[in-house]
């Protein structure tokens, strides 16, 4: 791929962005207004800081990884400084953006501009929680819009295949309408349960479950990132949170009496939960889950894993449910479901108490 | 505890509480009738099946675990049946069936009955999935109504004890508003969520990651048994759905211009989020959450497990971030705020890639 790339913000994504590209031997430049955040990135082996004008060459890629409210004036004035380079960035949202930098550069420079995506992220955020291989395996969004030049579009390309992810092309406005429904929806719901706790009287929170901790672990992010978010993509968020609320108007109409529509309303959440795909890209009926207790103790958990392993069975994911004060956990093995007998079999003949 | 124990219905809770009551040497009888269900859970050893006229006793304790639409008339008729017993039920919803049970049967009756809800349950369900594991250091909600016997009250807290519980006291109206928050309203925002993706392109999908699946893992659960559950607890209910309305609106209204009613409600989903006890029923702010890069490989997972066990620090809980296709997955293993350096030292030390 082309280089020296240039990463301007190096919050979690950026210094990630920099650590894969350093790990391919690209050579990477780091700026943040933020000094204590790009000398954490630095250090972390990210790239260089303020060795710009030793570059031999001119700076070929600029990687935008600001918030984004900043991204169009970031960008724009990437593409005026650095006339040789492409400019991408990697924001969640594309549509607002585009239109933005469409008004502060002129047609030549923006056909140095394809925005992208990668769909890897994190509760955690800053230079510390970043890692090479953030991107790896993951899909990452490359959305050209139609003046864009070829060339940049595969430099671009080359980023997200240099930092292991897979390239998924789209145009801007069919990426804001699938991240509306796959990121930022659920975001949005997970905050509605969550804030409803907030009046709770304490007591009532001690009946807290695994189901509950799920449904609202994201909505413990940044709600400054949130808003400039959901006010960058409100037009494809406003007709998804119509469709919540007539849902959600259908449930307390019918609720007491458990209406045909609450049904219908209750199937179409199974259903879409089979809509989401498997880890590894496979079919969800392809897996199978093995539970296996573990009494909570120190190296239980390595004991489990390690007789796992000599079953030559590979665990793809897995859950440990684990309440309050519990003293033994339940462990969830999701394995192949063709393997999943044999590592039941396995475990149970070293004495764990395992069934599928 | 008093024995011997009826079972009536053999699914995930009542073959639990049959495994739990038989590892404690208590005896137990189990009664369905889905003669599948109940060959199963005998077969498990949660106790007999049809030997109930070759007790020496009568029946002491009948814990019912049917569906929620059939616990009142099951009590009743248990009640009835087994003059000398106390009867219990183990039901997501309190106060609906005892008002349904207190038309059935007289007060002197009504006097042994004292309903429970242990917090335990999985997305799976039927005897295979049951576990006598499955209340260990849960809590227990034992809901006495006001005309309890208070040695009724005192068997079914036993009970849960026995089952390894630990018991929480609370009114049936206390119970359902309790349930109402931390479970049931949880499970409609995730049903909310996975609904709207039926409508979504194949490739829109193809963007989905780790926030996605545990926001809407809970709506996958039985439709028809979360319709019995809704309309029981409906009273409870509305008024939280009437508060996420209220939210909704919120949001729609402002999420164009990101309005200070936006920030509010995303500031109480954090706030929200800090609410929910840590596991262990420790605080929250107690842990720490080392973040490991683990390779995709059968035994490595072993490997890491192994070498954070050398390390004698205690695993808590842990989270594969792993998303299609992903050939290295993102372990983050959550430990004792105290303990996190240490472990962070021992991994690098063992050449792994880990951070706080």
């Amino acid at each position: 791929m082309v280089q020296p790339v240039l990463v301007i913000g190096t919050g979690l994504v950026g210094t990630s962005v920099g650590l894969a590209l350093r790990a391919a031997a690209v050579r990477v430049h780091l700026r943040d207004d933020d000094q204590n955040a790009v000398v954490v990135a630095a250090s972390r082996g990210a790239g260089e800081v303020g060795a710009l004008d030793e570059e031999p060459e001119p700076v070929r890629l600029v990687v935008v990884a600001v918030p984004p409210a900043h991204v169009a004036e970031v960008a724009a004035a990437a593409l005026t400084a650095h006339p040789d380079a492409v400019v991408t960035d990697v924001g969640s949202v594309k549509a607002e953006p585009l239109e933005a930098l469409t008004g502060l550069v002129d047609r030549a420079s923006l056909a140095r501009y394809v925005g992208s995506h990668p769909m890897a992220g994190s509760e955690q955020s800053g230079p510390w929680a970043a890692t090479g291989e953030l991107f790896a395996g993951r899909a990452w969004a490359v959305v050209p819009h139609p003046g864009a030049d070829p060339a940049a579009i595969g430099a671009v390309e080359a980023l997200a295949r240099t930092c292991g992810a897979d390239v998924v092309t789209m145009s801007p406005d069919e990426h804001d309408l699938a991240v509306a429904r796959v990121s930022h929806l659920p975001h949005l719901l997970s905050v509605l349960a969550a804030a409803q706790l907030v009046d709770a009287p304490a007591g009532h929170l001690s009946l807290s479950g695994q189901g509950l901790r799920d449904v609202t672990r994201v909505a413990g992010g940044d709600p400054s990132l949130w808003t400039q978010i959901l006010a960058a993509n409100a037009p494809a968020l406003q007709g998804l949170l119509r469709g919540v609320r007539d849902d959600l108007d259908a449930l307390l109409a019918g609720i007491h009496t458990g209406t045909a529509e609450v049904d219908a309303v209750l199937h179409r959440g199974v259903d879409g939960t089979r809509r989401i795909p498997a880890k590894h890209g496979g079919p969800s009926h392809a897996e199978a889950v093995v539970v296996v207790s573990v009494p909570d103790r120190p190296g239980e958990l390595a004991r489990l894993f390690a007789d796992a392993g000599q079953s030559g069975v590979n665990v793809e994911d897995l859950r440990i449910d684990h309440d309050p004060g519990r003293p033994v956990g339940q462990v969830e093995l999701v394995v192949q479901a063709a393997a999943a007998d044999r590592l039941v079999e396995a475990l149970s003949a070293r004495g764990w108490t395992a069934h599928r």
